[in-house]
């Protein structure tokens, strides 16, 4: 295996690790072990288990942002109906049991951003560029016509993603995907509101 | 201090260490010294760490229904008020220092639901009984006028208490109040709205 290999396999499974188990309860020797690369090699690519959590949170945000400007994309469909696809991906991935898909966001950062600067300016930056390619999905429905709300599209992006942030907490907690459902109602009202 | 003022003392400092810390990050050890309460009379309190945890959110939760149980009773207020009053603490609380009241569920429910069946089953039944609150003052201010929306108290209770839960991640990831100011802009419009 290659160092970029390496790199990308150690990554990859402190996303899985993480989403799963939270920052702070997953041991580096667990995941050295699940990903079979030794000690030493980790402190080549990484100088601490900080350092590792900010580039995982970058490295989930750059994947999530590839498959978010695929979206923005899709110029065939409305935005109306991107928008709707995104959500519905949401709520798909985070009820499943595929923790690889798994929301980081909702996952760690409650735990982290209030001891790790470095990890909250990792979610900071990371959620802000999610959030302006969802802002730009809205601004497409906008002018397509299929979104009547004329609301600033990055603020209305935020208000949609702390709606889907927080139904994610509660899908948690309750075992159960009614949350999301509500989410999606609120999220149908609000783009069809004449804002 | 007598028994009963021994274990209160030790559920408040638990939540304050469990408001800032989280759960796992937070020794028993260093919650005893805080308390200064010996390891003994812990295990007389509480079975577990787990068993701790789970008391320390009834513990949280009886003291939030009895706050919001007050403002319900605010009856020469109609319901809408009661119910802004309620969202505008909610902003001071988690804006605030004072870790005392932050909120757990926005701190833990993450971090441990996917791990203890317990401590989750605490979360569940906890909003459950604030949701049923909020519920009650949605329902007052349908009844007095002074809330349009004719939803079903519960369902939009929980709509609101998701979007000020998602609203909450991202004050503690931007470390500003933009998100809340977002989050109470949703909810005068979604009371006002005719639904």
């Amino acid at each position: 295996m290659n160092s970029q290999n390496k790199k990308i396999l150690l990554l990859k499974t402190g996303q899985i690790f993480f989403a799963t188990q939270g920052f702070t309860k997953v041991g580096l020797a667990e995941i050295l072990k699940q990903a079979k690369v030794p000690k030493g090699s980790f402190y080549y690519y990484f100088n601490s288990k900080e350092d590792y959590g900010v580039q995982v949170i970058q490295y989930y945000v750059d994947n999530y942002v590839k498959n978010l400007r695929s979206l923005l994309d899709m110029t065939e469909v409305t935005g109306k109906k991107r928008l709707l696809i995104y959500w519905k991906k949401w709520q798909d991935t985070q009820c499943s049991n595929n923790y690889c898909g798994a929301c980081l966001t909702v996952k760690l950062s409650s735990e982290v951003t209030d001891y790790s600067e470095p990890m909250r300016h990792a979610f900071c930056f990371g959620t802000d560029r999610i959030l302006n390619l969802i802002a730009a999905i809205i601004s497409a429905g906008q002018n397509d016509q299929s979104i009547a709300n004329t609301s600033d599209p990055f603020l209305l992006a935020q208000q949609l993603y702390q709606q889907w942030l927080g139904a994610s907490l509660m899908v948690k907690i309750q075992k159960q995907s009614e949350p999301f459902q509500l989410a999606f109602q609120y999220t149908n009202f609000i783009v069809d509101s004449k804002i």
